[in-house]
């Protein structure tokens, strides 16, 4: 165990639940009567409240950004390179807020929670989550912290569009959205990889019509198959190339269908370790939750009618080799937000991660994020 | 059922199928005491037996390339477009042999074939097929129609790389090699869509370890998820965006995990049909030689030393949006043949299709096709 944790970490943290008993009306047509959402906060909240800034996270993510639950943990919270004291979103100048998404299954109120009409876990009874569902129950968190204005609302990939959602939701409640590595909406393809994923589950016999906590069991091969299925496509062909390119785990082939090549059995670990800690409805009602998200869908196709109602400041990052979210998507948003007229600074980075990039932090990726989060401190006065 | 079939279609045609008795020696070290190919031919062969051009079928294909079967077949052979009267891979001018693969699953000996030894299909004891075994048995399907020499080995995806491999391993029985949407070798990334394909299959319930056909069982669902995730990488994103966009089989979202966007009952549709028609043990199979195609491996990874036997000429074509096997994994083929001294001709079609591309005339596509071959036909006195 170590003495100590690195000096730019926000050190030692714990989640906090958050019981909420004010029903929440739902997209779907559905209401949660009552629910619970776990956070983690970094930083200390101003006296005007002006500082605070909310963390959006993606698909598999949850509310453990930063820092560490033990001494002993093996690996800081998701997006620790980008958030701790002089870091991007730096702790000792804003109150960082990390919340696990509703339908979540990191302790948020999800599909494995006890359903109180029936004792039992909710499974394929609890309802469809919207990005614009999760932005109303962090409106409704955003309430209890005494937060009337996030300074910023932040995130990547599927956090990238609450953070764009927010802007549109509550526009005097957000100063600067910051939409990193997203989309305004799924393309085909981006869709049908999700298919895959959801395919995979569904069709595990384990997954039981999504009941299988009733039958003590879990879709593991499903669950795997989906996570290998994205996990490629969160890397580029060519940092895939650079990481495994064709290097066997033995000297030569074995005329065999086991894992031969070492991105095979790359693949297979990872998919096997989060079969073992996620869960596959909250995996189903992530991507569903992508694939429905198009801002705008009521202004046929209109983004930058959609942007109208928007206030706040935007600031949006793509990476030069992310093809699940290629800069192109971004560029469409950009444009959407200059026709609309709206303050947007955008910066198409080069790093050959593909998506993954906005996890891992190269130089020009921090510089411009840190200049950007330093204007918005000093704006708020932090 | 109509009366006539169009004017350019080599017409009706049935297939044949021929029994090897010589036993061949495999890359993995088995041998096949004797085996069936099923063949198609399509054109007359010369007096001197020089027009012959042979066709190599890619993952799911097999012999049936081009005409019709019957008045009624709802759809002529897989590469109609581009073999028959007039067309590129002219039958007024050339012999065309179709063979499908040994391992395949449409009558050759594969999988599913009685194993001699025990009576019962092979099932995963049918040995590991590589493309260089593919070549072999090919060689011998030429020495029983009295082909000393191809006027052309030709093939896409594959096919091509088989028609590589011919041009090493059979410098004086190769005129020309014509490699199509292919690539000298796969990347990590390409295994790695191999390997969720393999995964899918091997976890489905009904497998039974690769001996579903004594359970009377069949993994459709595995099969399907492969086929899937195949399907996605064979088109663009673009290609994908134009057929389907975001549009909705009902009118708005139905918050469930159905098939609700048009991509997601066209991939099912695909996956349903195709897992009613292919072999899974052949698809495994078909995938490792994917995977195992390296003919630089025994060269350290130079390619350009590696193809020094060749004596043909090349005819090298990728498309614009191919993903799967991009433009510049057919430019290092082509780098490779001119540092090795070879006669090579490369177009990059232009093209929205993706790797599908190589199945869909389009002007400059056939141009370059059919002004390739009209040379080879001219060379031969065809």
């Amino acid at each position: 165990m170590p003495d100590t944790l690195p000096a730019d970490s926000v050190g030692l943290v714990s989640p906090e639940t958050l019981h909420f008993d004010q029903p929440i009306a739902l997209a779907c047509g559905q209401t949660l009567d009552s629910y619970d959402l776990v956070v983690e906060t970094y930083g200390t909240l101003n006296s005007d409240a002006s500082n605070a800034v909310l963390i959006c996270h993606a698909l598999s993510g949850h509310h453990h950004a930063a820092g560490y639950h033990a001494m002993d943990e093996r690996k800081p919270g998701w997006w620790d390179s980008c958030i701790g004291p002089g870091k991007p979103i730096d702790t000792n100048r804003f109150f960082v807020v990390s919340v696990n998404n509703l339908g979540g299954c990191h302790g948020s109120t999800g599909p494995a929670s006890t359903n109180p009409a029936t004792g039992k876990p909710y499974g394929p009874d609890f309802p469809v989550i919207t990005v614009t569902d999760w932005v109303e129950s962090q409106a409704r968190l955003a309430d209890r912290l005494g937060i009337e204005q996030w300074a910023a609302v932040v995130g990547g990939s599927l956090g990238g569009m609450q953070a764009l959602q927010w802007s549109l939701s509550y526009p005097d409640r957000v100063r600067h959205a910051v939409v990193i590595a997203s989309t305004p909406k799924l393309s085909a393809q981006n869709i049908a990889f999700n298919e895959v994923a959801r395919q995979a589950i569904t069709s595990d016999r384990e997954f039981h019509e999504g009941r299988y906590y009733d039958f003590n069991a879990i879709p593991r091969r499903g669950l795997m198959l989906a996570r290998m299925v994205g996990h490629i496509t969160y890397l580029s062909d060519a940092s895939m190339g650079e990481k495994f390119g064709r290097e066997l785990r033995d000297e030569a082939y074995q005329f065999g269908f086991g894992a031969e090549f070492q991105v095979e059995s790359y693949l297979r670990y990872q998919g096997e370790r989060f079969s073992e800690s996620f869960d596959a409805n909250t995996y189903l009602l992530m991507t569903r939750a992508l694939d429905y998200f198009d801002p705008a869908w009521e202004t046929n196709g209109d983004l930058a009618k959609a942007l109208a109602p928007a206030k706040c400041e935007y600031l949006v990052l793509s990476f030069s080799t992310d093809w699940r979210f290629s800069p192109e998507r971004s560029e469409e948003m950009v444009n959407a937000m200059i026709s609309a007229r709206k303050k947007v600074s955008y910066a198409e980075i080069d790093a050959p991660w593909g998506h993954d990039a906005f996890l891992i932090p190269t130089p020009r990726y921090t510089d411009v994020f840190t200049a950007y989060l330093d204007r918005v401190a000093r704006e708020v006065g932090a």
